[in-house]
């Protein structure tokens, strides 16, 4: 009798114990000092599922909201939390962390602007990345780094992975702005906003040069061709349509690797929450070393 | 004994493993102070499935009860928590903080009265709002703010978002009481009361000018026409069928955007049941920014 | 062995036999000679799937088209064959003959015209009916009769239900022109058409009494009340919203029992083909006797 | 003899039960006579599943193959049957004809040639569509006829559409071969083929003009801009990416409505066997007015 009970308990102990699906966690309102934006700058990021239970480094990917939004964006009207979950509970997607930061500055979005006056893009390197990688269990090297965004942010996107294709295992830009198409358009900008006396020539061209897309895929260097996945997705109904296109056009024409759609749809939440999962499928598929 | 310990274990083993999800959380008997009410005044509250791992802040909705009801009537008979849960666990609503507040008073409802003397509308808006978003993690823009209601609080819900268009993104009354249809209707009502003596009658002709859903949508500004996002929904067994329908044709003749549907069905529990995860989904496509 | 074979045999044939899906057909010109209306006049016709294999008699639902589209509306914009024939096939509706006739005439749809000169209604009752229960299969009683139709056609189906409620067991308008609101609006639409001064006050009133769905309520008699089931479906964006509201509140105040439906959507194919499953299964109701 | 008969028995019992649906025919080998080209021309042909059993007219889809196949390359590698077939069963299409014309005649594709010998755009227009109208039910308004093609098809269903705004609903060209882009571009293919000087500077000016989608894109009369619905679809490692995007990018200047897609993949077969189902669900959409 006594053997039976003993069979029985460890029947009881053999049992899958109750299992609470696990979920990440979205944090909204951190922040990190900038000595080069003399202040406090915002950030939200995600921490994948098994953050808290595992003792384990990740991946990072980096997540850019759109012009006149915030960090809270992707959380909000992105729903982050939800799809990442979800992709890595079914398996298409690795776990991560993703950092969406606040660009939200009335300023140049993420880059630095024409006299240097306001460095997003040196706060973003020199002192984001670093910061996330000393506070998060986040791995450094580039196989484990990318970055992604829309509009706006899909323009930073373009920018830092073109400008710093050593630190990003793969982009991802959606619907993004892709910079002055050319030189002429930084001037015209300038106008508008009564500040064409601000820059020099010099600087106008340093700026259109660092910032247009498709000067930058135009005078890629041979051996960076490779160097980033790309992933570039953009609406029929965008009205970013012909940088998107023309990008795509240049890309393939200096025969630049990349993965180019064209969905059904419009500059829309809609449209970003779709593509979210395919950016996830896409990153990880980098992470994973495929 | 051994039987008995046998019995428990085969118990056990037969039960299958629990699998929890994580879940929302409702509170039914809060209450906050009112100086504007002379007392405390309750109100539940549902909180979203990931309010206590995360920390973010959320969108608000304010889900009002009907007539002889009180702040539990949508837990209790409209499954708030359960038909919420279910709708975010599909993707078919964000989440959000849901506020249930009593107005289970004996007076008129979610409205100010005609002589100024019972001002649960300014509670409301005075009150109530600032401590849930000084309380909960609750976001304070009106694009992140959202009214709905049934019967009685489908009239304060029409006349919340009607008055402050700048204080809601989106707006549904459900099998909504819509105020007097002509002012004589305020003088009827308030014989039929014996109060036909207590009011001037330029306080009825002013309360009549705020609580007719009718009037306020005939003389509704130009500029404030897509102010706010409407979903109308009013069974065809309703015996409020003629306010409901009314207010739609008003709505088209002015050009208010809005979403309107009658269902097969009366006033009741099933119906707003079933409505809920409609509003849930109308009202996530606001905070989403679609 | 022989045994063994006989067992074999007994197998194959309880074995289910091939089965082959069994569909509806249509025949969309077809056509009836019409003295009334001095000419041969053309219709379609739904056969369900068992009416060549089987010999029996079936209800008919008479299936009216809008303006300026013909007697393959229906099956071409329409899909009554794969839609019938599904229903049908789940459960949902009975075998019945559907019937849809032309009325792309020019003139005023399916009503008998102002001088009574055109006589439509009277084709559709003297002649269409009688040629139909001759030369198919179809029952010919009240009880196994009903009629449908959208906007031009949602107006014929209200006007032949209410002048003969002793014809037809069901009938369901679709966003339906409700003809003249008031007397005024037939000299308004004839002025429009120049032909103002074709008709005595007598005649346009006339008309008025026999084509105003609102004044057919208003005056229907009380023992004619429960005669006809109707099932009435309008968009939330249709133009003809107004009709149709004003019609619902009349039957409510009259205390005529009715289905009223407004779901999401306009004056569109898109809406009326996700509505005939519904009049399917309403008019199979009444042709069930529940 | 009896070890056959058990065998026989054997084989029926394990046989599946037959279920035979509807399903459509496809015939590869009909052929016309052509005054035009002088001489037989093949085409194949799609009819649906309730073809043979009802007795209606049906809309047609003109559905062109490309460069260096026939009229049964849409049948062998584009399986138009089952996919048509299986879309119809689930509602996503509508039943339709297709007619798939052989084109494979080392001339020119879909185009009347430079010097006017070799007219198959004549022959097209001229006496497939009218033989097509007149040998089978086939409804011969605008507003049931619609165009597709793949590679050089898709060639042809630009310039047809572009051509005959007037006689298509909807044009949806597949990884399509654009023309030329300049009018050099003729002269360079000219040159190639050592045909430079077999034709004037002027037939070469009609010949760009007739056949650059760019020109005829660029040169659209506002009033034709909504004429045709249009879906574009072209892989994003087609080698015709440039023409593709660049037509993309001058419709949306244009203000053109159309839909296009690039989608993961190149210019082969199982490209446009994942393009047909939504070909069909956008042409079936024009053909249901929606």
């Amino acid at each position: 009798m006594k053997k039976q009970i003993m069979l029985l308990l460890l029947a009881c102990i053999m049992l899958p114990p109750a299992i609470l699906a696990q979920t990440g966690k979205v944090f909204d309102n951190l922040s990190l000092p900038s000595k080069i934006l003399k202040g406090e700058r915002k950030f939200a990021i995600y921490l994948p599922p098994d953050y808290e239970t595992s003792q384990r480094s990740y991946p990072v990917m980096y997540l850019l909201h759109g012009a006149g939004d915030d960090q809270t964006g992707w959380i909000q009207f992105g729903e982050v939390l939800s799809i990442t979950d979800k992709a890595i509970r079914e398996g298409k997607a690795t776990p991560m962390i993703i950092v969406m930061p606040d660009a939200n500055t009335g300023r140049r979005g993420y880059a630095n602007d024409i006299k240097g006056e306001w460095r997003y893009e040196d706060f973003f390197f020199q002192e984001l990345i670093p910061f996330i990688e000393k506070t998060y269990r986040a791995r450094s090297e580039k196989r484990y780094r990318a970055v992604a965004g829309l509009s706006m942010g899909g323009e930073g996107t373009f920018t830092y992975a073109l400008h710093h294709p050593e630190l990003f295992a793969a982009a991802c830009p959606l619907s993004a702005a892709t910079g002055p198409l050319v030189l002429e358009d930084v001037t015209r900008w300038m106008q508008r906003r009564g500040q064409d006396s601000i820059a020099t020539d010099a600087q106008i061209k340093a700026y259109y040069e660092r910032q247009s897309v498709l000067y930058l895929v135009n005078n890629m260097p041979d051996d960076k061709k490779k160097a980033v996945r790309w992933y570039i997705d953009c609406g029929d109904d965008d009205f970013l349509f012909e940088g998107n296109s023309l990008v795509h056009i240049a890309m393939r024409k200096k025969e630049i690797p990349h993965e180019f759609r064209i969905r059904d749809g419009g500059h829309s939440w809609g449209y970003w929450r779709t593509a979210l999962p395919e950016v996830l499928d896409f990153v990880s598929a980098s992470f994973h070393q495929f």
